[in-house]
């Protein structure tokens, strides 16, 4: 081939590097010649409790309509929503997983003229969706491992645009109380964006986090990012919102594919939104979880960073990426975080109790030996 | 709210007119008081046969893993279609529907320095993606509704850059027959990227359609797009797919959002690729139902575009729009296609043979009434 495709792309792509994704259990099974079923997989924040039958219930009863278009506007999910939320519908976005929601207003919003604030330690979809659009990315440094909201706002120039914030944020746990929020939202000019990422507010159970929610009405710049992946367990068939003015939804959904929700993950959603149970025992189990490995890393003299989400960063007070390694020969997949700017960490979502057992004794077997 | 933020979108964006899906059949319902199974649909192109049995079968079986995250990469689904087309997986990108793929491939090469050049009365996704990058839109005066390649090519400018053309094309239903489109390839500079959309590629059961995986050796700057959503009977779950030279691919999926493509539309994908005989069954349906569809209003005086795919542009010699609103009101959902440039056309996608005698019952009363 005599042409050099790549460099015909747009300059943003030129220098993109594709999100790395936790290694799907079948991947590590083929690399190693281990059993799939044998692999204990706690790298993608997933919920372990498996599927809600009810949902399963609702994609059977979804499945004859298979060779249908789904319904582009999401009327009936969006109903729901907003009931639950006490929204208008024409705020809601549907999002082929909260990614989508974080790259559509990325996409309807900023070009390569402006910059774009987030975290550092923060989600790394958030410089990706910058760096695909060409625009500057403005990484500020975290405090005690999370946001400083008030450097944050310290960084606002006349060429900012948006501002991704994540509370709880991931992969570091951290979260943001009730007044900081306040104090930064009053600070923003309206003309920047704020995107407040909840992916994994459903697992908050304290007071001290907000809800953004609360504070829609007050700041027409704020959007607000949810998702089915992680509380609700649909990770698998992608499924998100973002919530906003109803001038941001619009432009949002011009940009949106005009299907990209699929039909399944509609009648999904709609179903785990109404399996309060499901959720609940979904908090149960990761409060208990979440001390279960607080407790085990205490016991191994391990530190970490107190989490408000569904995983925990392990301080293992040495480069991660061998004990990584040495993890997945032991058939326990965690997440290495030194691309997060956290090379002696690793992140481990709260499994099962014998899950994350396995990985506990895992941890302490190759940390002898290394 | 003090803040227009539609005048902080792109520019592009600002102009975005959102793609008008087919109506669904549970808005018709509401809207007209009608009850959802005495709906005809033929508005979306869809399969009328409903799901492949082997398809569901797969779907039940991936949902004990609903709560993790697809396999980022789409690795089975590559492998099987590698193998079924003859190509090496790098060259595959899978999309969240073949919409998913046009849009990527515009992202990552296409600016507002760039031309985009398609014809009249082409799909409508062309100029919507084309707008969102801010793009020149050149779209070229068709010849008896099909592409003019000729004219087409004579169109390129030192600031083209992409090319959609498709085959066959929706919603005219003409075709571009082998050699018109190797004389077309032969002129294009290599700079220039081709994009043959190949949605309904396997409703063709002709010789004289040319295969656009034929040419791909040949042509690095060739991407042939393709769908599950048509033939293989899975519009609901989305999932398409390019396939181009690896440097294409490449550019392709570093603008990919990670997982794009969901869990259960890579295991119905899979499924229904291996299902021979519901694609042999697709195909018997559409050419006794195209038959159908050609005598009923051939038995009306009315004629129609000849058509390669599964509908049927129909000239009502009038109007169209008012006979549209009637047939809905007779509970027949079909396609005006003014907004294609084409207001005297209704698109009726062919139906099982009681849905179609349905539509030219009904389409008898109104045009007689009217």
């Amino acid at each position: 081939m005599s042409c050099d495709f790549l460099s015909l792309a747009r300059p943003g792509v030129q220098k993109l590097s594709p999100y790395v994704p936790g290694k799907p259990v079948e991947e590590l099974a083929r690399e190693f010649g281990l059993q799939a079923q044998d692999i204990v997989k706690l790298a993608s924040n997933e919920n372990p409790m498996g599927p809600s039958p009810a949902v399963k219930a609702a994609i059977a009863a979804a499945l004859p309509e298979l060779t249908r278009y789904p319904d582009g506007n999401g009327f009936a999910l969006k109903q729901a929503l907003a009931e639950r939320l006490g929204v208008a519908t024409d705020s809601i976005t549907l999002g082929n997983g909260s990614n989508d929601i974080l790259e559509l207003v990325t996409r309807a919003f900023v070009g390569p003229e402006h910059e774009v604030i987030f975290s550092d330690h923060a989600f790394a979809v958030y410089p990706i969706v910058t760096q695909a659009v060409g625009a500057k990315a403005v990484s500020v440094p975290a405090k005690n491992w999370g946001h400083d909201l008030v450097a944050m706002a310290a960084a606002i120039t006349e060429s900012t645009r948006l501002i991704f914030i994540a509370n709880p944020n991931n992969p570091t746990g951290t979260w943001i109380e009730r007044a900081e929020l306040e104090a930064f939202l009053a600070k923003v000019p309206e003309r920047v964006i704020v995107v407040l990422d909840e992916a994994y507010t459903e697992y908050v159970e304290t007071d001290d986090v907000p809800n953004g929610m609360d504070y829609l009405a007050q700041y027409p710049n704020l959007l607000v990012s949810r998702t089915f992946s992680k509380a609700y367990g649909l990770a698998a068939i992608r499924v998100g919102y973002g919530v906003s003015c109803a001038a941001i939804a619009d432009a949002l959904n011009r940009v949106r594919q005009p299907f990209n929700v699929n039909a399944l993950a509609l009648a999904a959603a709609l179903a785990a939104l109404q399996d309060e149970a499901y959720l609940i025992e979904s908090r149960r189990l990761n409060r208990a979880g979440m001390q279960q490995l607080e407790d085990g890393c205490a016991a191994q003299g391990l530190s970490w960073i107190p989490s408000r989400g569904n995983f925990l960063a392990i301080d293992l007070g040495r480069e991660a990426a061998p004990i990584f390694q040495a993890l997945l020969r032991e058939g326990v997949i965690v997440r290495p975080v030194a691309n997060y700017g956290m090379p002696n960490h690793l992140r481990v979502t709260v499994g099962l109790p014998e899950e994350n057992q396995r990985f506990l004794d895992a941890l302490k077997r190759v940390m002898l030996r290394g």
